[in-house]
Order: structure tokens, then sequence, then C-alpha cells
């Protein structure tokens, strides 16, 4: 996706330790144009599936999954990274996030994700797969079928992306980072 | 508005002490056709108001804000209720969350809120209004004017509306739930 591509070398900035700091655009002030024209291209990208549900994980995948929900008329289920109070009856993975060095607990109600689901799974960051591998968790859990993953950005050094196709699964990156070595953004 | 009363009604639950439970559309599970015309709702309402960013906060604000920003072509900031490592420069306020129990981090980059914004602050809900307290402190860290501020539900009977009201804010909830007693929603 070129827009996408221009945007990261534009506005990104590579941090020490792998992190690309996409904070004006993507995870902490969004620009709302580009939410829709990347749900527009996972819409595209998925075309042909048969998905009756988005699923996507707080925080910084619920704007363009919620596009994609408007565009495709779909529903959209977020997973939470802790277990609310008021939530029963559900299906709890762990996860670590090597961003933040820790361990989290993600959950999703069984009312929410279920053997009747067939999802697109939606996220902002694709680096070592670990939300990914908590989702395919999840979806485990629930009996649910995962039908594609998309991420607007991967980190294709880190990893994620290599062992989740190895595994079968339609993976969709719409901007590919092949690098961040010496602050320097290379993009596929 | 009618279409979101009639949906929390029909599909939202009252719980033991003071908590409304929509997660089959608003807060876990969402509605994108509902945050839609949510988000035309809250354009109407703030029409005449010079704003250029809407302001929210993870995760649940998330939708409405970017659906609003989207209609209006504005920049959407999403406070975030930790300290991330990779941000630097940033506003921090303590709120606490009597859903939760607890008392909580919120933090927004200065680069994304400054003395040159009239902002207009999107949430789910408004129950003691401590995310709004929140948000009101960071905004005076920053100099920003906040413009309106739009709650999806307000809890009228916990308070916080009345009090952000007495500030003379400009306060706009889409539906007003006056008691949850004996697990029954009141709507006015």
């Amino acid at each position: 996706m070129e827009l996408l591509k221009k945007r990261i070398l534009q506005d990104g900035r590579s941090l020490p330790g792998g992190i690309l700091k996409v904070d004006s655009f993507l995870n902490h002030q969004l620009d709302p144009n580009l939410m829709y024209q990347v749900a527009e291209e996972f819409k595209r990208r998925f075309e042909g599936l048969n998905y009756n549900k988005i699923v996507t994980i707080e925080a910084s995948g619920i704007a363009p999954a919620i596009m994609l929900g408007y565009i495709t008329q779909l529903p959209v289920v977020f997973i939470k990274k802790k277990s609310p109070k008021t939530m029963e009856n559900m299906l709890v993975s762990v996860v670590h996030s090597f961003t933040k060095d820790r361990d989290y607990t993600v959950c999703i109600s069984k009312n929410f994700l279920t053997a009747d689901d067939h999802v697109v799974f939606i996220d902002d960051f694709l680096a070592y797969g670990n939300a990914a591998m908590g989702m395919l968790d999840l979806a485990k859990q629930s009996g649910a079928t995962v039908e594609g993953m998309g991420f607007i950005i991967e980190k294709s050094f880190q990893g994620g992306g290599d062992e989740l196709r190895k595994m079968g699964l339609n993976i969709q990156s719409l901007a590919m980072v092949e690098s961040l070595e010496n602050c320097e953004i290379k993009i596929r």
C-alpha cells in the first residue's frame, strides 16, 4: 500500500530496540482517512473469504477494525488486555509483549467468539507475533475459525509473520518493514 | 437518540453496583453502524463549535471517536492508560476507576495536545466523571481548550455530569440512564 509506505517513511521514526514509532498517525494520534483507506485495502485483500466477524485487540487495532466493520457491515469484537470485573464466561490467554517486556492476560467473552464464527483478525503491528498467537489460542478454545489476519505494519525482521505463514495462515500486511538498523527505516 | 435508547433497553443489562453491561454493542463487541450513527449525532450536537481535534481515551472511546474524526475530517488522539516506553514528552494525570476500584495513570504526548488545540472529548460512558476530569487536567497542563465533551451513555445518578455542567462545560450525552435499581434500566 503505497500511501501507507510513504506515510511511514515521512512520519515514522526508528528507535533503538527495533521500535518503529508511528504515534503521529497510527497508535496515539490517528489519521481517520488513513484508517479508512487501510480498511478498504483489508477488504480488498480478504475479498472472497467467507467471514462473519472482525476481531481485534485493544487499543490500536480498534480504529482500523471498526472501519473494516463499517465497510463490510460486520460486527467487531476487541480482545481485552485485562479481565474486567463485569465479564463472565471468558476465554483467557497469556501474551508476552517484547516492547513492554511483560506478560499480559488477554480475554474475550464466550458470547462473542464461538464455534460458528469465521473471523478476520486485524491489528496495527505484526512483530514477534505474540498478540496473533494469543488470538489463535482464543480461537482454538472457542472453536472459531481464523480465516485471515491483517496487519497494518509487519516488522518482518522480528519473525512473527514467517511463523504464522508456516502455519498455513492467510497473513496480509499492508507495509513490510525489513529493517530499522542504524535508525533507518527500510520498507520492502 | 432514540435508536441508542432502544438498543440499551433491548440489549443492555443492569448489574449490581450500578453497572450497565452493554458489551454486545458498545464496549467489547461493537456495532459499526451504531458507532457511525452515534458519531453523526455528536457532529450535529457540536455543530458551530470551533474545534480542530477529537480526543478520547482507550479503549472503548476509540470507535466512536474515529468515526467522528472521519465524518468531521479531523485528527483523533487517544489518551493512553499507561506510560508506554516509547512515549517521551508526555502529560500525565491520575484517574480513579470506581468500576475497577483502582487508580490508573493516563497520559498524552505533548506533541498531540497543545495550547493551539480546541478539542472535543468523546467517551463511551460518563459515570462519576473521573476519566473526564483526567482529560480536563491534561488539557489544563497543555493549555488546550476543551470545547465540548460527548458521551454515548451518561449514568446521571452517579453525578459526574452534574459536576461537569456546574463547571460550565458543554456536555452532550446521547442516552441518559437515570437508574439501574432492582436490575431495571430507566432511561430519561
